[in-house]
C-alpha cells in the first residue's frame, strides 16, 4: 500500500490527475497537444490572478529551482543590487543563485517564523538602487508567510523601478496570491506543491515590463533558461499554434491541465478559503496539545505546519512505521527540532480522506 | 482514438511504461523512491556501456537541450575553441548554444544526408587547440548517422586532450554506442527517444576525467545547469541514499525505470539488432516505391527515415486523416521536399502492432 504522503510537496494528486500522466505521448506540435498546452497557459493567468495581456505564463520541464536561474539569467545584469527578504532556507538559497549570477545581494532575515518589519525594508530600499527585489511567500522551511502585497505597495512606493520577484513554489494555488493588482514583476512555482500536480514542471508568469526588461537586456548566455528561447515559445501555444523550441513534457503538461481544471472549478477563492480552514483547525489542535509552531500566529502560512516536538527523529519514524510521510527540518539554526506538515491539495480539500485527522492523531500519540 | 504517433519523438510509451507514469507522488528522498532512482543511474551505465566506476550517469527535469547547456556551462571557458561536425539543423543549433556560452565554434558542415570526411576532421583538429568537438551521432533533422567510434579514435590520436561529447538524443537505445570502449567524454540524450518513456527528463552521461573538469574549472554561474550542484546528489541516489538540491520528476523517474528494464530484459544488442531490421526493411522498401532518402545508405540512422516525396504537405496530412501522426523536413535547405517518420521503441520492436506495415502502407497510398 503506498504511503499517506504529508510533505510540503510532492504531495498527493487525484486519481484524475494521475490518470491524466499516463496518457500516450502525442506530437509536441499537434492540435491535440496545443489545445491541452494553450488551456494550461491561459488558465495559469486565473491562477496567478493577473488581468493583463502582455504579462506571460511560462511552462518549462524544471523544477522551482529553474524559476531562479530564469530570474537570474534574464532579469539582471552583473553587479546589479538585489535585495532579498529572507524567512528562511529557501530565501537564502535563492539569494545564492542570484549572487551566482554576480548580482549583490543584500539579505535582510528575519528570526525563524518571524517578518522582517515593513519598515527596516522601506529604509533598505532607499538607501541605493536596486535591480530587484526577491519575496519568498511561503518558505517552506519555516511555514512563514510573508504579506507581500503590502511589501510590493512600499516598493512600488518608494523604488517602483525595482523588480518585485516572488518565490511562490509553497504558496501559489494555496494563498491568496494577486499578480496584476499587487503590481508584482514575475513570480515562479513548481508543479508538485499546491498546483497539485507530479514534479517535474517550472511554472511562473512574468509582468508586461519585466519581460519587455529580460528580451532587450537578458543574458544571451545560454538555452534552457533564455527567455528569448522560450517567450515566442510560449505566446505560439497559447495562441494556439505549436511551435519548436525544446519538446515538452506531454504526460506532465497534461496532468498539469487536469488540475489546474480542478483547482478552478472547485474555484480558486473557495479553496484557498477551505486551505485556510484546514490549516488553521490543524496548527490549533497542535498547539493545544502543548507545541508551539515554528510561524508566529500571525505569519503562518496554510500549506504546511512547522512545529517544534521533542524528539523530531522519533516522531517521523514513528509516523513512517504507520504509513504515514512528513518532513524534518530544514532551517540550519532548528534543524533538529522542529517537524514539517504539509496540507496542500486533495488533502487539505478533501475532509472525507481524513489525512489531515490521520496524521494528527499519529502525531499526538508519537508524543 | 489516440492516433498512431510516429513522429522521430516523443514516441509511443508501452502500456507498463504509462501506467509507470501514473503512480502516486513518492517523497523525493523516501527509500521507496530512492531505490527507483539508484536503479535508473545504474542501468544508464548499462545502456551507455560504461565499465567505469568513476563516470556519472545523470537524470534531470529537463530536456534534450538542456544537456547542451550542460555541456557549455561546465565543459569550456569563455574563449575555448569547439568543433562541431555538423550533419544538420540539431548539430547546428548544439554549436550556436554553445556560441552563447563564448566558444569559439568551427563547424564542419557536410551536404544534407552526407558526412564529413574523416581527413578534414583530423586536418581542423591539427590546426589549433579544442577544448571539445561535438558529434551528433544521429542528426534528427536528417537521418544521418555519424561514426562516432572512428571519429573518437581519430581524436583519441590527435587531439587526445580535446573532450568528446555526443548528442545522442535520436541514437541512445537505437544505435550502438559505446562510451568507455569509444573514451567519450559526454554523452546526452531525452527520455522520449529511443529510451521509450514520456517526454521530460535529460539524461546523459559524463566521464570521470570531464566531470574533474567541470568539478574544478566548470562555471559557477546559476544552479539548474550546474554540474557542480548535481553531482553528489546523483551519487548519492546511486549509492541508495536520498539527498536534495531540486525535486526530481518522481513519475518520470518511475517511468524511465520501467523503460530501461524493458529495453535491458529485451537485451541492448537485440534491440539494437531488431531496430537495424526494422529500419533497413523500411528503408528499402521506400526506395522500391522510388523514392530517395535523404541520407546516404551509408550513413542513414536506424530510428527514423528522412525520405523525399513530391508533396509533404499532402502525404502528412493524407496520412493525418488516417490517424497516422508522421513529420515534415525541418533543415532548412530542403525543409518541403521530405518527410520524417520515427521508428524506434515499440514500434520498431513489436511486429505485432504492425506500426510500420500501417505507415507504410498509408505512404504508398498517399504518393
Amino acid at each position: 500500500m503506498t504511503d499517506l504522503l504529508l510533505i510540503p510537496g510532492p504531495i498527493m494528486v487525484s486519481p484524475a490527475v494521475q490518470e491524466a500522466a499516463s496518457i500516450q505521448s502525442l506530437a509536441h506540435t499537434s492540435p491535440e497537444f496545443v489545445k491541452i498546452f494553450q488551456e494550461v497557459l491561459q488558465n495559469l493567468r486565473t491562477v496567478f490572478q493577473t488581468t493583463d495581456a502582455g504579462d506571460q505564463s511560462i511552462v518549462i520541464s524544471g523544477s522551482g529551482t529553474l524559476g531562479w536561474d530564469i530570474v537570474g539569467n534574464n532579469l539582471l545584469k552583473s553587479g546589479d543590487s538585489v535585495l532579498t527578504v529572507s524567512t528562511g532556507f529557501f530565501s537564502d538559497s535563492f539569494a545564492q543563485c542570484l549572487e551566482s549570477y554576480d548580482a549583490q545581494v543584500d539579505v535582510l532575515k528575519s528570526e525563524p517564523g518571524k517578518v522582517v518589519a515593513l519598515d527596516k525594508i522601506e529604509s533598505q530600499l532607499k538607501s541605493k538602487k536596486y535591480q530587484l527585489i526577491t519575496l519568498t511567500q511561503v518558505d517552506t522551511s519555516t511555514a512563514t508567510l510573508l504579506d507581500i502585497g503590502s511589501i510590493a505597495a512600499l516598493v512600488k512606493k518608494v523604488s517602483p523601478e525595482t523588480f518585485v520577484i516572488v518565490d511562490g513554489v509553497c504558496s501559489i494555488g494555496v494563498e491568496e496570491f494577486k499578480f496584476s493588482e499587487w503590481s508584482i514583476d514575475y513570480v515562479l512555482t513548481a508543479s508538485q506543491k499546491a498546483l497539485s500536480s507530479p514534479s517535474g514542471l517550472s511554472v511562473s508568469l512574468i509582468s508586461e515590463r519585466a519581460l519587455k526588461y529580460a528580451l532587450a537586456n537578458g543574458s544571451t548566455r545560454g538555452f534552457f533558461a533564455n527567455l528569448k528561447k522560450w517567450t515566442p515559445i510560449m505566446k505560439a501555444y497559447e495562441a494556439g499554434a505549436g511551435q519548436y523550441f525544446a519538446t515538452p513534457s506531454i504526460q506532465l503538461v497534461n496532468a498539469l491541465n487536469v488540475s489546474l481544471r480542478e483547482i478552478l472549478s472547485y474555484g480558486l477563492a473557495a479553496r484557498i478559503a477551505k486551505n485556510k480552514q484546514t490549516s488553521d483547525t490543524f496548527k490549533s489542535n497542535l498547539q493545544q496539545l502543548g507545541l508551539t509552531l515554528v510561524s508566529d500566529d500571525a505569519n503562518s502560512a496554510h500549506g504546511l505546519t512547522a512545529v517544534y516536538v521533542e524528539n523530531p527523529g522519533h516522531v517521523i519514524s514513528s509516523l513512517k512505521s504507520k504509513g504515514i510521510v512528513i518532513a524534518g527540518g530544514i532551517l540550519p539554526e532548528i534543524k533538529d527540532k522542529y517537524i514539517r506538515i504539509g496540507h496542500m491539495g486533495i488533502s487539505a480539500i478533501e475532509d472525507d480522506l481524513h489525512h489531515i485527522d490521520n496524521v494528527f492523531e499519529a502525531i499526538e500519540n508519537s508524543i
